[in-house]
């Protein structure tokens, strides 16, 4: 089966992109980032997809030339071996820069920045358009929710394996190898786009016990040992011990698109404390299942679900430990991991329709570990549909 | 086992950068990627080790906190919370930033650039000391090659499991997966860094026939398909068919440290014109393995080696296709997959002991497929010593 993104997609993504351009007095985007112009285009390339405020986009590629031009690129498609032949190029092709020049200038290094404001574009003002592409992507078409409903049902298949995988001594690598090699055959794609340069990650958390307190150096609530500190994030090869969560947070992703999951499992039984937060848990999943609609700002949401946290006695072991709690309960995911909205106290804009997010209550329990679940789900104005449909219950082995 | 990059080591790396930032007029380096904090650091965290040119570096991190401060950092640690307190940190610690800073300007966003320059350091010129880190890092210790070993032995170990997996109608997908599965029980972090903000990669490439010929998206010889265009890389979901070459091409990476390797099979035999090209190769790293010397011009070295390639009538399909011929045969490995030395006729740096490359003549074959094989080596004064060591023969099942 060749996948491709329906034509008539990428031709509305390109009209609302333009009067994004439009609205912030941009003369012309030059979208560079994988995942961006994967959205933009259907396809991703060493080059720029040009687009103009007005008119069709262009795309400037140094390579994949063959496969390209054999595609089904709707739009002149030029090549290109060195990026100092840009701005000759577009004014060849008619839309010279003569406005605000729109960059990806949070993915961008500096360095190419620096050569392109000095060499290439010395008379225009760089903007950043990554704010204008991250508010437009974090709205989901049907398409784009089938897709990320794909990524999550394969997640819902491989978690079904665990209990039959678990088993004391069994190490979490061990467990966690075991799942990425289902989630493999069943067509994750293996990479996992993150935005944030900062933020690097693999197939995800498999933790049991006191690893599952072990905070990152990442922006996520757990991190896990690994077994390096050359990457000390996720499984590590600690054995698995009766009695102690043992937590899969796994990404899957299909098609380009993510799906985040976190289920928990126990040989034999957990302490009062983890049944305590596990609760909950489940209380702030009905809160937030309800209440995440459209309209709703992502601060007050996120306001209410602490005080929910704060009224059960559990503030101190949420989302982190002191001064490492992470300050978010949920981030979109779409191509990337990391996407808009985020459910925070910062994040201004309100909830729409069609956002996908992973909503991923967790808590550090002193002496027990990590407590938590994930769900990938997207909002309604009816409430969260959820797209990662194992049931919830901790699975005892 | 806790891995620990071993202190002696960290100081000498510490001193030999300090006397590059003399050397170039550096008053003070603020170090943030990953593989260079762990170079310098021997951990990594969101934060800033701070080196000035003289004097102890200074380890400015935001987290994680209550795991950093467990463990052995040799230099004084101090927590932030936003980076905006940097500046003020560094004239508490006394080492105020009065000459030039330096910064990774190749891997550090543009927007996190700008917000330094303006808000930061408004008076402070920026310097790129991403070229010393690279140039410091190309040659590596014995504990470092020793590392890169541990690498090339998992992944001997996992490509001797190929034959007893082969089968027609397996897909390239399935061979990837099974192989993937046992690097990860053998020791394989998962991640393997790409300094190259432009590069993505998962595990490699295994790829079959006509998909060996699917050009990239990225600066590799190789692409393959994959499975979707969001991620056109790597193996694709076609069967392993007879009399076809089946290109393994695959990293490996222990306690961060990187070994690349590529092997060739065969269901049955292969054609003619591939043994032709086969034998090529095996001259070829017979040249290379003599040749590569400490003193010798990369330039040159390619040079002689395309002279090789033209004499045998293979150039218009070695290492790509047309206009698609990327300009390397090798490229150094070590905490990233995309170190220096390249060897390409652009790189101007003498080889030098220990340098640590992986070599990989490959070639394009129409109605063949991919013909070529890659090792893992550190140069010394005699020539390669290879760490990839499996058999260079085709193995035919």
């Amino acid at each position: 089966m060749q996948e491709t993104v329906p034509r008539e997609e990428i031709a509305l993504r390109i009209t609302c992109f333009q009067e994004l351009l439009r609205d912030h007095d941009i003369g012309l985007a030059l979208i560079r980032q994988y995942a961006d112009l994967y959205y933009y285009t259907g396809t991703v390339a060493d080059g720029f997809l040009a687009v103009p405020v007005e008119g069709a986009p262009k795309f400037l590629v140094r390579r994949p030339q063959v496969r390209l031009a054999a595609g089904e690129i709707p739009w002149d498609l030029i090549f290109y071996s060195d990026f100092g032949e840009i701005p000759a190029l577009l004014n060849d092709l008619g839309i010279p820069c003569t406005g605000p020049l729109g960059l990806e200038l949070d993915v961008l290094p500096a360095s190419f920045y620096l050569r392109f404001q000095a060499k290439l574009f010395p008379q225009t003002p760089l903007k950043d358009i990554s704010p204008l592409i991250r508010r437009q992507r974090m709205v989901k078409s049907a398409y784009e929710i089938e897709q990320i409903g794909r990524a999550a049902a394969i997640l819902d298949e491989s978690f079904a394996a665990v209990p039959e995988l678990l088993r004391p001594g069994l190490t979490e690598l061990e467990l966690s190898a075991a799942l990425e090699y289902r989630l493999r055959l069943l067509g994750h794609q293996g990479l996992i786009r993150l935005r944030n340069v900062n933020l690097e990650m693999f197939f995800g958390h498999v933790l049991s016990g006191h690893t599952g307190l072990e905070l990152a150096y990442i922006d996520t609530p757990s991190g896990g040992l690994g077994f390096s500190p050359a990457f000390p994030q996720g499984p590590s090869h600690k054995p698995l011990a009766p009695h102690e969560p043992v937590t899969v947070d796994l990404g899957a992703c299909v098609n380009g698109y993510v799906a985040d999951m976190t289920r928990l499992f126990v040989l034999g039984d957990l302490p009062a404390e983890a049944w305590r937060a596990y609760d909950l848990t489940l209380d702030l999943f009905r809160y937030f299942e309800t209440e995440a609609r459209p309209g709703v700002k992502p601060s007050e949401l996120y306001q209410e679900l602490l005080k929910m946290v704060e009224l059960a006695g559990f503030s101190d072991f949420f989302m982190g430990r002191g001064s490492e709690q992470v300050s978010f309960v949920a981030h979109g995911v779409g191509l990337e991991l990391d996407e808009f909205p985020f459910i925070t106290a910062r994040f201004s804009l309100p909830l729409e329709a069609d956002m996908v997010v992973a909503f991923e209550p967790k808590f550090f329990l002193p002496d027990v570990g990590l407590i938590g679940l994930e769900d990938t789900g997207r909002l309604t104005a009816d409430g969260v549909e959820w797209l990662t449909r194992a049931p919830r219950q901790v699975i005892k082995v």
